[in-house]
């Protein structure tokens, strides 16, 4: 316990500096690595396979609705990206910029791809001809670039791991389905396999991505008390087909316009579950997207019998289909006890020569610490369950962390005593509409508008700020 | 059959014009589309998807022997890429250089990365400390950018998609044989699920990759003669690491250098794929990386029952974990014919009316069009059969060809003749180890040394060239 301790302190308390917090167990846990490439990260073996977890539940599910994987090129040419005028506008002061291929200098500059809507609507220009083209769902794994001045692991980084679907539909009223039915997935995922509850909204017009007609989102409250936008989806109209010239023969053979989505997510969920889950141990990890959802530890491992009964516990739950490590190092229990909650690690089976006397071993659960001896007989049968309740906990918890942080207030004084007397959090307030008041809610009390949630309440008659009628019940707080 | 017919006319003959036919081919089976980036292209989801089964099937392969993925940035500063000087001698003219972030200048030009030693380098020298932290076996999975004059979809383009493994070692033995181990399964993935047989050889100093001790690479003869070279390995010895500052504490506490491999493959393989195994009526894949593997075609769609038998034998084979799609649209049997063809869809099957009566359909295997009718019964367990039998057809066909175009020769004469009479292939011939005469073969027969091959075979005594004692027998030929 001695190590166990020494390895405790090593990371700052949450309650003591939230930001070093985070940053300390991106290093400790072997999430990234910082390199000479300032403002850019190296994801790590252990966080890439998080990533990589990801990828893979998100691809399946999308691959199910239809989608097909393609890949743009790296590259936009000036002239694409300045084709569609609110797009280049929102991105064009954050692009890297290509001036030079080998010792010659281009005849035009290129920039690193921020996003590929223009890529994807010259393609879409293409080969969308007819009705019977449409819809085209595509999507893209990659990476992006955006140059950004303060960038912190994970949650804003200069390049950063993301996903982006583009979808091109006959009629405008499928593309805000598809826009909609991704919002869900995206949620879905966040509350069933990453543990993370989100709220479903809309942005307001002044934080619309470049280029949208409308923006959707899922905002996430970190344990802070800090609002993370999770994932975005948006409905583009036929602004882009307009600008790019993408049209189709439709059913009576008249050219018309197709309508566009686009919707992403990224690296950034890591940085989701490290400040929704994770405590002054290290990272704690939702069991969907655990690379190790299991770890042995064998209790005095050098008494006979008790490594291969480890091995053989090893062997029967990897037969399952549990991602299971075994530590069978010459370290000390404590500092394996350590190390595993680090790392996040959901479940810790602990196996000593009187357990298997008795015929059992004992489970602990990553969240709760709660020690459970269980029998051996039926391990397999026993270990789902455990992951269950692990994700099923870490749910509860972040959903009564957001509870208790969700203030509902009718005026911008209640907003700032909520804020001043509970900490930071999710403000519910309603709002007249205007630009005007969701710029002086922000300047008064320091929350900025999250998202009009998809399911509406109503707090008040009236706008938390004039006094006018209202129209939304907002999301507002303080966010990544 | 007038469909049929038209389609195949659609494209060049490979015996017209080979350079035609290939392009031909990866437009017309929807593998690629251009856009306005220069030198890249687009990869459209029929093209993608057979990337995602090769990395599917490589990344397990690699993953079973130990290795981790990870990702670094896509950028390295320039002062990083010039640490070691044989490597950026050889990359330096072929970058594309990042200079402005947004509206600003960097202090620092940053060139995208066209492979990443340097990257894993520096990190490596971050993490590696004692004997404990080796080996390390990375890989990444990316798309790197070399900025070439002249470009061809999958051969060579200005950004292509690859995987690069970068491996550390305690000694220069064990990371000798992880290269030569890594180019085994490389070679064992051509042979076996790309059903493309290669030569596993070393390439003449002359050919080394910038920076490496040794080179490997497996290379295979296309169908018009020319060789590709399809995958490399690398053995740095410790050149890297004392560049870097790479040390470790051995298990006598000494600071000493470890040993370096990198290895990869890229796109690169679709392209060989296309010229290995296409005909004049398309492209014709390898089963393991066919997005489709069978294709069911009704005859007489609109009789009663045709559609249902369809569908029901559908739900068999994709229950069975073969890859299957059911065309129920209404082109007719001719246009999709010639359309799955095309595509190279190694298995269609046939369905009328009749069959059914008979309880049989028709499996068609693409390589060789031969027809066979079989029992509906029990299909799921004769499709795998013809799967294989599809992949062992093609490996014989190609390994037949090679055999056709590889002339033993003793003098130059010898080789020009071999050429002249049966065209291009490859040339195996002895070479005394000077550079000299590497280029002289090359200069007199327009044949280039493509690898020393590990299985030597002796030809002659005497080098080809200038009648010195022989050291090597070499494979020589025209390369992509």
């Amino acid at each position: 316990m001695a190590d166990n301790k020494k390895m405790v302190e090593q990371i700052t308390s949450m309650d003591v500096d939230f930001a070093k917090w985070y940053t300390d167990i991106v290093k400790k846990a072997d999430l990234i690595d910082y390199s000479s490439v300032k403002g850019c990260m190296i994801i790590r073996p252990y966080g890439y396979a998080i990533w990589e977890l990801m990828q893979s539940i998100l691809d399946r599910r999308f691959k199910e609705l239809g989608h097909e994987n393609i890949y743009m090129p790296m590259f936009i040419p000036e002239s694409l990206l300045n084709k569609e005028k609110d797009h280049v506008k929102g991105f064009a002061p954050e692009v890297a910029w290509v001036t030079h291929g080998g010792e010659e200098k281009l005849s035009e500059r290129l920039c690193v791809r921020p996003t590929s809507e223009t890529l994807f609507c010259e393609h879409y220009a293409n080969i969308i001809r007819s009705w019977r083209d449409l819809p085209k769902l595509y999507n893209q794994w990659c990476s992006v670039v955006r140059w950004e001045k303060t960038t912190r692991p994970f949650l804003r980084s200069r390049e950063f791991l993301w996903q982006e679907g583009h979808t091109m539909h006959a009629t405008a009223e499928e593309a805000e389905n598809e826009t909609l039915t991704m919002l869900g997935v995206y949620a879905d995922f966040h509350e069933n396999d990453l543990a993370i509850p989100v709220i479903k909204g809309r942005k307001t017009e002044s934080d619309k991505f470049a280029g949208a007609v409308a923006t959707y989102a899922i905002e996430a409250l970190m344990h802070d008390g800090k609002a993370l936008q999770a994932g975005t989806s948006h409905f583009f109209g036929d602004g882009f087909a307009r600008a790019f010239g993408i049209q189709y023969a439709d059913r009576e053979n008249k050219l018309v316009y197709p309508f566009q989505t686009s919707w992403g997510v990224t690296t950034r969920m890591i940085g989701g579950i490290i400040m929704t889950h994770g405590d002054d141990s290290g990272l704690v990890l939702p069991p969907a997207v655990a690379p190790i959802q299991l770890v042995i530890i064998p209790v005095a491992q050098h008494k006979p019998g008790v490594l291969e009964k480890a091995r053989e516990i090893e062997a029967v739950l990897r037969g399952a289909g549990i991602r299971v490590k075994l530590d069978d190092s010459d370290n000390s229990a404590g500092w394996k006890f350590s190390e595993y909650e680090m790392k996040g690690v959901p479940v810790r089976l602990e196996l000593g020569p009187r357990d298997i006397e008795n015929g059992q071993c004992v489970l602990v659960t990553r969240h709760n610490r709660e020690k459970t001896p269980v029998s051996i007989e039926g391990i397999e049968k026993t270990v789902p369950v455990f992951l269950a309740k692990v994700r099923d906990g870490l749910y509860e918890r972040a959903l009564a962390n957001r509870e208790a942080r969700t203030y509902d207030c009718t005026t911008t004084d209640e907003i700032i005593s909520a804020l001043a007397d509970h900490g930071d959090g999710f403000v519910r307030a309603m709002w007249c509409g205007d630009e005007e008041c969701e710029d002086k809610v922000k300047e008064l009390t320091g929350v900025g508008s999250r998202c009009i949630p998809l399911d509406q309440e109503k707090i008040s008659d009236v706008c938390v700020c004039c006094g006018k009628p209202a129209k939304h019940m907002v999301y507002w707080g303080k966010a990544y």
